[in-house]
């Protein structure tokens, strides 16, 4: 499939104009776009403007409001429950994100439930706003139901990722951000449209048999949860997934397993709501609420160390660290540009056509 | 292998009386038998009375304080350090979660990370002692280095496990309590004692290939984090066990990666120490710092029963909720005794005629 690269700056603009055209402001669509675009630059190329559209088609049918008051509706000295009134995921995050660095600042952790949003884009962006405050940063979010548990042929969970950041010394950051299934649904669909066959373990099909096909979803099948099968471990991945859901949902009132609002504006929504929007979860920790930050950042530099420097298996490079591939490619995108697939580029042209906005000035 | 019966209380007697006579305190020795106990009655038959030589001998080699002086050493609101001085972490780790907990009663929620600890059995114990004061419990620990991250063959972590325990209302509490890696170290054991292989992506040798030899970490292969290899995401099982020993250990300032102290006493320290002891890390959430517990339980019992009704995949009897076969298996053991195997029999009765106590009155 044919690829065009653009500079992050050219799709940052154009991005920001759709974000105002439907409504969000100025400021909004500022907080919106680089939460957006922190996942082409970081690699997760499924996360990032392809979904462009996808948060318009949503705004289309009154699922976002691009003008949300969002607030804070309960709160103790070290938690809080925000209220994200329908808002883009990609604002709201960043608002609860925001108050649990607050409270850490106050109390050492700052940790915040919320309710009545949606998809936020990847977790990585949020969790990594703690860094910069010497904060660990924790961001989690359950998202549309497309994961069978252990034993089931039922959907009941979505990839429901957890992030955790730390921040290190003369080291970059550690950043882990995983969905709590064996692949990413973006990795699904790259075999998708290349039409090559899953591994074993990444998807069953409707009856909950192991499936090799890469469409498997669309004819009733499911994601599996990390691990794969029991054998595996999947009911580890399952748990995960399920701690993800109950930490974003059950503690701030959102919809929660199968009744989670899908993200793509033409699934209908669940018949029942047993709660508002969708649920995330993000947390603060001070460094020097547990010991002198310059302490941790070295063992942290002593730690990432050991690991680089791990014996590989013969024929691999090298043992990464969480966070080494994203970092290397938002720095190389952030220099050669940031390359989108064809029907990419040509989605985010019809979307710039119909609002009057130029993806190619 | 021939296994005999035992009711619980006298399991508990032997072991506070062993524990006794190696110094503790008759409160702490109580609070250890608890800690190590729960892993006998909850079916986890390695983490049990089976590993009580092994805190003896760590004893024996002055790695194990019997009258430590348990103490918090840095704090805020919201967290704090705790120096287990070298206690058993069957005590330490009950110490912390105290904190954890009497901290989530003043501002929402507790965090305490722990050094200069030892094993402290299995982690589900202590999260769910946050459960009678509707909180949500969390306790991870580092432990003996035992796992290969991703593309290495060195052993850089330990099963490093994660748990999580929520109140639930009519229904039995949510509990998932889950090594990081595929198999745990005890599900290891079982095949070596019958020498079956192991599935694939349990376990590589020590060139870091696949291998089903149940023997393999005894011939320098390592466990595989959860996902086995990478194209199964066992990048996302690394990044686990990394994510707990940062929070168990770089937080706290234990013991970290490959230079985490080995829990059998023969095992030489490794060279290297850059922390003290291993590290715990224990948190608390009171669920009215997030919403009324009542609202929250309701969503959790409805929650629960959504899986427990989900269509089980033909000739699987049902959907498990985390923490469903643990209960049973404790319900079962209370009223009907905790098998031990003979080796396990024998191993006791050796330790009670050392200390001169029956193991069988």
């Amino acid at each position: 499939m044919a690829e065009q690269l653009f500079p992050y700056q050219q799709l940052a603009d154009f991005t920001q104009a759709i974000f105002q055209q439907i409504g969000c402001s100025e400021s909004h669509a500022a907080i919106a776009t680089k939460s957006l675009l922190a996942a082409d630059l970081r690699g997760i190329d499924s996360h990032g403007v392809a979904r462009l559209s996808g948060y318009v088609r949503l705004w289309e049918v009154k699922r976002v409001n691009a003008t949300p008051d969002i607030k804070v509706i309960h709160e103790t000295p070290s938690t809080a429950v925000v209220d994200g009134d329908s808002g883009l995921g990609l604002v709201v995050a960043p608002f609860a994100m925001q108050i649990a660095i607050e409270k850490a600042k106050q109390v050492g952790t700052g940790w915040v439930s919320v309710q009545n949003s949606n998809h936020f884009g990847i977790a990585a962006q949020h969790a990594m706003m703690a860094l910069e405050y010497d904060m660990m940063g924790i961001a989690m979010t359950n998202a549309s139901p497309l994961v069978a548990p252990t034993f089931s042929t039922d959907k009941m969970l979505g990839t429901n990722p957890i992030c955790v950041a730390a921040p290190a010394g003369t080291e970059p950051p550690f950043v882990a951000d995983l969905a709590t299934t064996t692949a990413a649904n973006g990795k699904l669909e790259i075999l998708q449209r290349k039409n090559l066959q899953t591994p074993t373990g990444w998807v069953q099909d409707k009856d909950g048999n192991p499936s090799h096909d890469p469409h498997a979803l669309k004819s009733g099948g499911a994601l599996l949860p990390l691990g794969g099968d029991r054998e595996h471990g999947s009911h580890k991945g399952y748990a995960l997934g399920a701690i993800v859901d109950i930490f974003s949902a059950l503690l701030s009132g959102a919809n929660y397993a199968p009744w989670v609002p899908p993200f793509p504006a033409y699934v209908p929504m669940p018949a029942q709501q047993p709660g508002k929007g969708i649920g995330h979860f993000l947390g603060a920790m001070r460094i020097d609420a547990f010991r002198p930050a310059d302490e941790f950042k070295k063992s942290m530099d002593h730690w990432i160390q050991g690991f680089r420097n791990a014996k590989p298996v013969a024929g691999e490079e090298k043992v990464l660290v969480p966070g080494d591939p994203e970092r290397e490619f938002e720095a190389e995108r952030m220099t050669n540009g940031i390359p989108l697939l064809d029907a990419v580029v040509n989605d985010l042209f019809l979307l710039g056509e119909r609002f009057g906005i130029n993806l190619q000035p």
